[in-house]
């Protein structure tokens, strides 16, 4: 058969996993969709992700792609990875795409979102989910704080050293901050994301938030150019990629 | 100081865990409770259940209640228990009852909830709390179904070799079962449940729900008091004990 570049939409649960990107003798999302497609193709794939995630780091839409001979049905393909992945990676869905189609340079965007668990006592239940901050944050001044960081913008002051992206210029399109009862969730948008760059966003408006930075001090830590100007890195396992963009094919 | 009685409202993802009750070697809920409260009080604690959780299982509010002659605060016991406990384990609160409490004989109702995931995709995020039923389930089926177990019965038919109850009649007072999307939450409501009384259950409820058996058969499986009647077990990942209910003080 000839090959054909196909397209997967992944969710996992990043919790047990050392990254999105593959490592030798650790467990990693990239590893498992590898292992899976080797077990269903009987062929050695290469997957191509997005982007990486971050160890402890989660997905709802990851998109990844890969190219293959094997005969498989594009639609049959969803049930017969989940047949075989871990139970913490489901594929959500799969097409066939043009043989040039990239998941990470034909990227336009990507959405994350970031929620916080804001009261006294922890949770069983969401603390894979969720950073625990136990004193109360104002989403007001957080929200002041988030409106600076709209835009095109340098962002090197929020991106972690070991980036290897050309420039540090980003569009960020979106910074809605919304608190639902005890838990605060922050959705950012943008053309693309440096290293570290959501979480330290989020690092920075947890601080407006508690009252240790102001929020007019977002636009100077912008100017500032300087990573050690911006809030500490929020912890990972908030973090969850849900959506990648693509132009219509 | 004088012995005082101390209940608590406990929390736990029991994933990880080999059930409520302490055994050699292995987590146990009960264990980790003991293990916390003999560092927070530098004493030797036997903690009482309302009763057990099997392996898997999880609680919104488990109820225990244990004797101590530390003078802790009670308001400050949840703050320094959770401190010590495992992070998938929550004290949700404190308060101090009568010497004669004990959190098993004094319980005179119980709430369960099971969730169910109805779709054809699994959900890495939902697989530790759901039982996914990949088949469309009647919930209208399954409703008339469970009306018939409504009120006091012999429940025989939908109780585990192992019971040590001396009878097994229960009276069920509520038997909900709503769909929200693809998730089907069954809230069982009853003064007391038999050993995978609940699993027993809902494992019936899914085969009426699936069509390999008629809403109509719940009533003949009641009264043929014997387990092999009824359907299989529900696995342990979908129930969560959600409220134990007591007398006023």
């Amino acid at each position: 058969m000839a090959e054909r570049n196909i397209r997967l939409v992944v969710q996992y649960d990043g919790t047990e996993y050392a990254g999105f990107q593959i490592q030798p003798n650790r467990p990693t999302i990239q590893g498992a969709l590898e292992e899976a497609l080797r077990k269903v193709s009987q062929e050695e794939v290469r997957v191509i992700g997005s982007g990486r995630t971050d160890a402890g780091v989660h997905a709802m839409g990851q998109v990844v792609n890969f190219r293959t001979k094997a005969s498989i049905p594009v639609e049959k393909v969803p049930i017969a990875l989940n047949s075989v992945l871990p139970k913490d990676i489901t594929v959500s869905a799969a097409d066939e795409v043009p043989p040039e189609f990239h998941a990470r340079y034909a990227a336009t965007g990507k959405v994350y979102r970031y929620r916080i668990l804001n009261r006294e006592v922890p949770s069983p239940f969401l603390c894979r989910y969720t950073w625990h901050v136990r004193s109360w944050l104002s989403t007001q001044r957080m929200r002041r704080a988030g409106k600076a960081l709209l835009g095109e913008h340098d962002f090197s002051s929020f991106c972690a050293a070991g980036d290897e992206a050309e420039t540090h210029v980003r569009e960020l399109r979106r910074c809605d901050i919304m608190r639902r009862g005890e838990t605060i969730d922050i959705t950012l948008e943008a053309n693309g994301f440096l290293y570290m760059m959501v979480r330290n966003i989020v690092g920075t408006l947890v601080e407006v938030g508690r009252g240790h930075l102001e929020p007019e001090g977002t636009t100077e830590i912008l100017a500032a150019r300087d990573r050690s100007q911006a809030g500490p890195t929020a912890p990972p396992q908030g973090l969850l990629l849900l959506r990648v963009d693509y132009p219509p094919l």
